[in-house]
């Protein structure tokens, strides 16, 4: 039995994107920028992607930018605003628990002289409200946020946080970066206060290699790439057509029938957690049940290091992640697990756990016999 | 008849590079930095990937960077080398022919206090050795050339122009964009002294959204996006494997029976040429033959404004391009063009023709006819 229990760190791509990016590549393969029809219908895929996304979210077209992932949307919409609006001040507000491609254009800022202020979490992965409020000044120009944690599944109260940043400075941004919210959660940027928000077509099924950048009317940002001028000045270079269109009908798809897949998604979350919350020194990390994202179960495994126990499951067709597999296989100590305290010993011996709607509860039976049986044997061999 | 000429601003995606790409998307659709085996075989096709486009130029593996695509290729090699070698110098060099994704870069540059220098072209698009030998001096750290100009078809003489700039500054870095050039060209950067090289996918018959830049081992380039550390920290964000895998089929694909297809380019060419040049007030723009690229005419119709003629050819089922097809519908009048000193009356007056190796005689003499038969027409009912 093959069971991919990485959804968290990619999706197998969805027929419908595939088949609409086939049409494109091989049909409608004009560059949207050129002024005939093969030109226009190209153009035409982009603005239908635009579209479908904006519905998703109830935001306009317009609105919506395509960019390479899920890393440029996130180094856009913080390089880009914190560059644009430097003159309001050089305060950023983030937290202990975001993603690399948050954390890291966080540190580039640092050294081009802004200040960042990292807000740490309680065991469950929860900022303080007052916390950031005391955190928020004048020279706050931007916060940014991870919506759900891709590590541990936590949920940021984002409307809890934005009004408590609002409350002291109305001007100040708000970005979040919704890479594993976006597709299993309503969000309505418009409603909820949000200027900004990156999401990534891979988590989606859609393919690798397009995400995109939500960014509300009249924000100031400042590109990354300079060139043609393309989506408005703000993403130049010739648009991923194919990979655009996929992402549109990705994310068409994954909110059809959402309820429906939500649900399912918790059952086998609650029935998977259920069972391995009964094993031996195996503890879930952060809040369980509708508190927490339905896709994702961070387990500690005392006594078993987590690489151990991922080529054991792999071995048997499971896959799984050690802590984020976003990290290029680095080895680094997640800075989530630290932030949500976990204890020096179970630090490295974590896995992750990540569901798709396609995943079944034979998968999860399957899944928690075989740790249920390596459990003693593993432990039996481990080196302390 | 359909006859797509624009094939400059776009190619169809190759069967070969959708089909690799269909099996990433559908059953090795990892994500790269997973350490299980569905993670090592999405990795194991970045690695081939760029196996198979490193042994097109005679370099290392570990050179190749995979990017969004060609403007993105640029950007990084100008502005990530520009800012990684400040300390050594803030002066660059560039032509007045450049790609919009290099001419913007650069007044990105400006901006930031770099100092660049412009170099004029003939009315072939040519840079003068002296001019260029006088502009480098010690504050020189990069030149960046064109190799094959996108308007007009014209050859920058790379190994003269970078003899040129050693013999004065020997430390000054050498980027080539070469997104016209690669797959028409060989082109050996090692021989030729060139440290960065940029490439795309969609000009060679890979999809839109992939495109590589060669950077030589050791040289000082700074990242342009943040994140999780892929491709040793230049280029973070999850790796578009399928796009990858299908731009290293790609350039296998355009480097096999290379000599068969490029005389059969010269050949459609100078047909197109010996028609076109019969007509009426028609003026071939550049050099002809082996002196110029192979896939691009550029030609000034008299009295007849480009967009006029672009719609007439394609109700005719004929695509080309007015100028460059990459600016975003921008009608800004082009710098290719000015730079080769067409009169005023030309400038608006120009369309480009450009081929694939799927392009036929019949095809031409399709179009040819229907130019002919267009001019006196379109001339008639033009208001000057």
């Amino acid at each position: 039995m093959e069971v991919y229990l990485d959804n968290a760190a990619t999706t197998r791509c969805s027929r419908r994107a595939i088949d609409l990016m086939e049409k494109v590549l091989l049909e409608d393969y004009g560059n949207p920028s050129s002024l005939h029809q093969m030109g226009m219908r190209a153009e035409q895929y982009i603005k239908e992607a635009k579209k479908k996304i904006a519905k998703t979210m109830k935001v306009e077209e317009k609105e919506i930018f395509f960019t390479s992932g899920g890393t440029e949307s996130n180094n856009l919409a913080i390089i880009g605003t914190a560059l644009a609006n430097r003159r309001a001040g050089n305060h950023i507000i983030t937290t202990a628990i975001e993603h690399a491609s948050v954390a890291a254009p966080m540190e580039h800022l640092k050294e081009l002289g802004f200040s960042v202020t990292y807000l740490k979490t309680d065991h469950n992965g929860m900022i303080s409200r007052d916390e950031l409020a005391s955190a928020v000044c004048e020279e706050t120009i931007l916060a940014s946020f991870i919506m759900i944690n891709n590590e541990i599944g936590s949920v940021t109260p984002i409307a809890e946080a934005i009004e408590a940043i609002k409350e002291k400075n109305k001007n100040t941004l708000i970005h979040v970066d919704a890479i594993q919210a976006y597709g299993k959660y309503h969000i309505f940027p418009k409603r909820m206060g949000i200027d900004l928000l990156s999401a990534s077509g891979h988590k989606i099924h859609a393919p690798k290699g397009i995400g995109f950048l939500y960014v509300k009317d009249k924000t100031k940002i400042k590109p990354l790439l300079y060139g043609g001028g393309q989506q408005r000045g703000l993403r130049s270079g010739t648009e991923n057509v194919a990979g655009a269109a996929a992402l549109g009908e990705a994310a068409l798809e994954c909110y059809e029938n959402f309820d429906e897949k939500i649900n399912h998604l918790y059952e086998i979350k609650e029935h998977f957690i259920n069972g391995i919350s009964k094993l031996d020194g195996a503890v879930v990390n952060g809040r369980s049940g509708r508190e927490a994202a339905p896709h994702i179960v961070s387990v500690s495994l005392f006594g078993i290091r987590s690489e151990v126990m991922l080529h054991a499951l792999e071995e048997r067709g499971i896959y799984v992640s050690a802590g984020s597999a976003c990290s290029s296989n680095k080895q680094s100590v997640s800075g989530t697990l630290r932030s949500i305290g976990l204890p020096q010993e179970l630090l490295t011996s974590t896995i992750r756990f990540s569901f798709s709607a396609d995943t079944t509860k034979e998968e999860i039976d399957y899944t928690l016999a075989t740790v249920k049986q390596l459990l003693p044997f593993l432990r039996k061999f481990s080196r302390k």
